[in-house]
């Protein structure tokens, strides 16, 4: 592997075009769009436009002019092709943490026999936070299991099994339709959080029959920072399916104001409050990157990228050990390695303007976001993981404070 | 009632120069700031800087960089002279909904032994809507009455009592500092819904003794359309108080992502999600407006111009009647009359430029934003509603769809 290697593959890179929707700092490798993706060029004129045009003279009327009352499904449309759902089956709102908090409540309303919500103990932390919570208040219980442990866990008393397609830490990508025919199997609901595969990889969620899906708009969707989160239910059970949280936007006639809630025909009846305006147009522009993109081609960039950058660290930095899946197919578009002073390495790195990011305990992680990143970038980034631990220097790494967004 | 003595008024008034911090279209006469507020003049700016600088050239480093981590505090911090609130009791965070929901659950595992949750039967629809769902959740019940039946509603089996200060239809204010004491008289938590009085009245949320409060950004806050909610939740309680919505960012250690849920000391522990970066740049651009006034002026602003108001309605337009409290202390700051054609005036006075609002089933809604009405637009749209009203010109009105967020 050398750099001269990697422009080849940059020259013949079928997607580099893609990188050119993007406006981003000259100095720096980026391998951190897994925690947030770069900023769309589209973006800034798109949140200009909002917050002149439509707020500053159109004011209240453009819930209507601008349409912003619609937009929750109207951004959600683009997603769409991104995760292989129809359009009328996404939402875009709030956070994933309280987009969770919802699906959940509303599986367990809908499973009244069983209180059980199954997790893998290693899943992120905010989907395990919340899950002991809702199930709390149900009257029941989480279980959090191995990995390993999740298809044996799996009997008739789990409600919903809610899991992470791809691990934040390690990137192990599972099945999601085998995933899904074994939670269905027991007669449990289908939970997927897809904030680490939706963008970074193929995503068939028609296809794999999941009930429920939620997920990130920050990362690979490039929505921004903070961006709001989206929510899927399958279409043939929107109708059975209640929002545990049920605001005024969720509600059939919203400005009827009426005493009772009723709920609204469809994915809207999971809206809870006002649309965030402003930070629905910077998702927007986040979404719009992905036009006329094949997802199967987003997933085979962003393996090339990875695999490749596995070969140049075996070859320039051999001290880091693959803490990830070795084969594509079993990965989302990060990779981890791991280094007892992979903190300190992580900082010598971003002082060297190299990107990456640390997770516990011993965790080096780097993400080939597929639309901005370039093989050029995957090989000085192993270049500088390989001096830094050659020369040790990060033994002079500033110990700076641990407060990163995955 | 003139325009000459408008606009005297306008050249006397101490706090006309608030207005320069705004931008607006000048063919408007905008009484809907309590809906959606104007556009501060220095949001574009501050959103763009986000939105380039921080999010396109620094990327991830700016969670630590640009202290976006801290944001949903510091940005509250501006809020604590607006609601008299000390800034550690002061959360800027998801939206008004959710954030009724966790105070709600929140307040409801602090009372175990009790389950009723006390609402007023007209109030808001998102709160009754979401305290029925939450009472229910908990095993509870609502008990939505009138609103002059709340004090004998109050008994010992009331866990929280949740009230909007200001009605959002009739104006009519609750004596702050009294109704908490109702409420805590029967050990009832008490939680404001301060969205209607924020920025437009005086209120002394610590001399209240109020448990919990929650509110809206983007009305007379003026933090851009869905602008984040804020929470309140007295200092004393925060450390016995949990979040039932607990996301990772409420967690003492977020970044180390361990095991267990373990709560941010003090009032941290009540956010959920990741903060909504770019939308909170657009709310501090929206709650630095409110640099340096007192909020005693704020609310004498806004009296006068509704007194005003009325006095040119009656001379103006007399057949439209005040539904609203005569007595400005007894009000928010905007006012409803009624009139059986409501609806059709309020789209004749927008075709003309005055814009209001309709609320069901017979009332024309006009808010007095006391940074930046004047009073020549309170008699411009006296005279133009009587213009209306006497030349019959709503009956040529547009039945434009009814979708216009309060």
């Amino acid at each position: 592997v050398s750099l001269d290697q990697a422009r080849a593959l940059d020259a013949a890179d079928p997607l580099a075009f893609a990188r050119e929707r993007f406006r981003f700092p000259d100095d720096k490798t980026y391998l951190d769009g897994n925690s947030l993706g770069m900023m769309p060029a589209s973006a800034p004129e798109r949140v200009a436009r909002t917050v002149e045009r439509e707020w500053g003279e159109g004011l209240i009327e453009s819930w209507n002019e601008a349409g912003w009352i619609d937009w929750p499904e109207r951004i959600a449309a683009r997603l769409a092709p991104i995760v292989g759902a129809r359009a009328d089956e996404l939402l875009v709102c709030d956070s994933t943490s309280i987009n969770i908090a919802k699906l959940l409540g509303s599986a367990l309303a809908a499973r009244p026999e069983r209180r059980v919500v199954l997790v893998d103990e290693s899943d992120f932390p905010t989907d395990r936070y919340i899950a002991a919570a809702i199930a709390e208040q149900a009257g029941g219980e989480l279980r959090a299991v191995s990995a390993e442990a999740i298809s044996d866990a799996l009997t008739d008393e789990v409600a919903v099994l809610l899991l992470s397609q791809v691990d934040y830490r390690s990137g192990r990508r599972r099945d999601l339709s085998a995933t899904t025919a074994d939670a269905q199997r027991v007669g449990a609901i289908m939970l997927w959080d897809l904030s680490h595969s939706a963008g970074a990889i193929r995503v068939d969620l028609a296809t794999s029959g999941a009930e429920m899906a939620v997920g990130c708009g920050y990362k690979y969707l490039n929505g921004g920072p903070g961006a709001p989160a989206w929510l899927y239910v399958r279409r043939d059970l929107q109708q059975a399916l209640g929002n545990p949280l049920p605001g005024w936007m969720g509600h059939a006639r919203p400005f009827e104001m009426g005493p009772d809630y009723v709920p609204a025909p469809g994915i809207r009846r999971f809206l809870t409050g006002t649309p965030p305006i402003v930070a629905l147009a910077a998702l927007e522009a986040g979404l719009e990157t992905f036009e006329g993109l094949g997802m199967a081609a987003v997933e085979a960039k962003a393996a090339a990228l990875a695999d490749f950058f596995i070969e140049a660290v075996e070859v320039l930095a051999p001290e880091a050990t693959l803490a990830s899946p070795l084969g594509a197919a079993d990965r989302g578009a990060h990779l981890v390695f791991a280094h007892r002073h992979a903190y300190a390495i992580v900082q010598a790195l971003i002082a060297r303007g190299v990107i990456g990011d640390y997770r516990e305990p011993n965790l080096m992680r780097f993400g080939f976001a597929p639309l901005t990143t370039r093989f050029e970038d995957a090989w000085r980034a192993a270049a500088a993981l390989g001096e830094v631990i050659a020369g040790r220097v990060y033994e002079g790494a500033r110990f700076a404070e641990r407060r990163r967004v995955t």
